[in-house]
């Protein structure tokens, strides 16, 4: 059996690349993209739903589970994957983001960062120890470092001083759970804001660490679109080409694709789950609010190259219906559309990869989505 | 292949009855429970999450459809089983119970009554014929006559000057649609409110109607549990033995026992489904607030004697998690537990009675289930 943390890849296009990645609970294939499953589900899903989706991971946010159920209680109902009835791969986030863009209280210093619940206003403090052994419980395949999230319109000092930061927090975390310690993969996060020499100096320690992948955060934190894009492209050639890369919390299905051609290959984001409630659906014939009055007497269906349950189940004019009478049922039926878009285009870009034709199926896509910030 | 209408009785234990319907969407056999399924789909479920339950009719509801999207848009597109991708029979009432009961404004008439939409007030009028017209846009299997749905409360005279009424309403909701105009089937509705010679009155007036089938209405309106049961039981055998009986908008598991104990072969009801959207549950142990502390590390299923998706699937302590985090996907397997639980509760009825054992079932519930009010 392939050991975590093997990373294979199998077509490279350019910059891109097709890969696998071993973790304890199976082998995904990148480019992927993960559904997000805040507090271990994902909103209106079933595990089933996601494995007729073939999602191949799906990401858990620390953040939530430590506060509701809590990490402990988790572990003693055999962790996440046992509690939650999905057994396929999972990646938990540190929880540092949740706290630096939730909290206004938080007080950071070397040892953590202490917080208020947006719950209740308890007080907790998470260090990099801490968001470890919470991740440890939670059972992830893959854990990510506690890093500061730096809001954006940092200036380069303090930026340059939390870089610093995240490095010593990155090591803690990997002495924590050293490597081969357990079947839990560790990834490190490169921070730096907006500065590209930050970057490359917050790469460069971190890339320097014995970690199992690579992230890019503190990206779409309210930045232009081309500015992350810059910073996005200047960063991704310098984590290590022979570990998996992830670009947190990014994006649209344009944003995806470029990540996929400077050489990422994980992403994840709440942007077609959230938009799915709100009933902005991504289609092969570009976004579609389906709520609008045009679908109304509309029976062909959603998307008429899409193959997912909701397509090939249901019409535009029921979709409408159900959506604008806020029922229940549309919340599912279009959070599975949304994410079996954006599973099928890293699918599709896995292929095209392997086939050298990344390049004319990017801009088939672009065609469409082009105009897209959301 | 059987006509639509065809009722026969396969089993009777006492006056409980097992048989069978024949409707244009498929044979059902009774005791049967109906789903509600108020604007076109059974609140938070699918189609197919229906037919995983084995459902075997779903209830529509008049006033919801004819509101939103409309009857009219509801026949464009192939009529409600094309629109909602639900291929199995439906019924559909009259609109009236929401007429009466959710609206101060309405006014009655001999022709009709006048109401308001709870939705943005605007005025619409329901007739005998109007309510068919929709029914007949729906395209349901089983329509219901409109009927006047007398108040708890009101006294005698009015009640008995209301169930004349109701019974010109039912004979000019036959003549919109003769028996045999179509493959749909009308039913009339006993009322009487809770004197029992003016119900006998009804009774003998609406049997006396071509019907395809019979149903008490008016009950479950606020008065007490044991006045409802000496009502049904006094107009359940005033009903014509040959054709399908059934008790609208009643009740819980006991009740719906009782009610299948005096001859009553259907029953529809919002308290499976709205219970499961508050946490509470019915099991084989008794009724269960899955939000209660006690079941946070309760690794146990729901019901243990259940086959449900659900109870096969998931844990008590993760249904309380998404119950207490309040969930989309609590919604959705709460509300599966319970309706297999009635579903279940009918299906073992008419194995009882087939073997002639329906009373022992019915104290076995009993012992479980006695003191439950809701």
């Amino acid at each position: 059996m392939t050991k975590p943390g093997a990373f294979n890849i199998l077509a490279t296009d350019g910059q891109a690349r097709a890969a696998t990645l071993t973790t304890a609970h199976g082998t995904i294939r990148t480019p992927v993209f993960m559904p997000v499953g805040t507090v271990g589900c994902v909103r209106a899903l079933s595990p089933d739903d996601l494995m007729n989706l073939h999602a191949q991971i799906i990401l858990g946010n620390t953040y939530h589970l430590y506060l509701l159920p809590g990490d402990e209680l988790i572990a003693r109902r055999g962790r996440l994957h046992a509690f939650s009835g999905w057994d396929g791969p999972i990646l938990t986030d540190s929880g540092g983001f949740q706290v630096f863009s939730l909290q206004a209280l938080r007080k950071i210093s070397e040892d953590g960062v202490e917080f208020r619940s947006h719950r209740d206003g308890s007080k907790h403090f998470f260090s990099p120890e801490k968001v470890v052994s919470i991740q440890h419980n939670l059972g992830s395949d893959i854990m990510m470092v506690l890093d500061e999230c730096v809001p954006f319109g940092a200036d380069k000092a303090y930026t340059a001083k939390s870089l610093e930061l995240t490095t010593r927090w990155a090591e803690r975390c990997r002495q924590a759970y050293p490597q081969g310690a357990g079947n839990q993969l560790l990834f490190g996060i490169v921070q730096g804001g907006f500065f590209p020499d930050l970057r490359t100096q917050s790469a460069a320690q971190i890339s320097a660490l014995p970690l199992d992948g690579f992230a890019i955060g503190g990206l779409s934190v309210g930045e232009s679109k081309p500015l992350m894009l810059k910073i996005m492209r200047h960063t991704t050639p310098l984590l290590p080409p022979d570990k998996p890369r992830y670009l947190m919390g990014v994006g649209t299905p344009m944003d995806i694709l470029d990540g996929i051609e400077a050489g990422i290959d994980m992403f994840d984001c709440v942007l077609p789950s959230r938009n799915a409630r709100n009933g902005t659906l991504y289609t092969s014939l570009g976004k579609v609010n389906i709520k609008r009055a045009e679908y109304k007497e509309d029976d062909g269906p959603l998307d008429p190259a899409c193959g997912c349950y909701t397509c090939s189940r249901f019409s535009r004019a029921y979709l409408r219906h159900l959506s604008t009478a806020r029922e229940l049922l549309a919340y599912r039926l279009n959070t599975i559309h949304n994410l079996h878009y954006f599973l099928e285009l890293t699918r599709t870009a896995a292929h095209a990869i392997a086939k050298g034709t990344f390049q004319t199926f990017k801009a088939a896509v672009k065609k469409v989505h082009a105009h897209e910030h959301t």
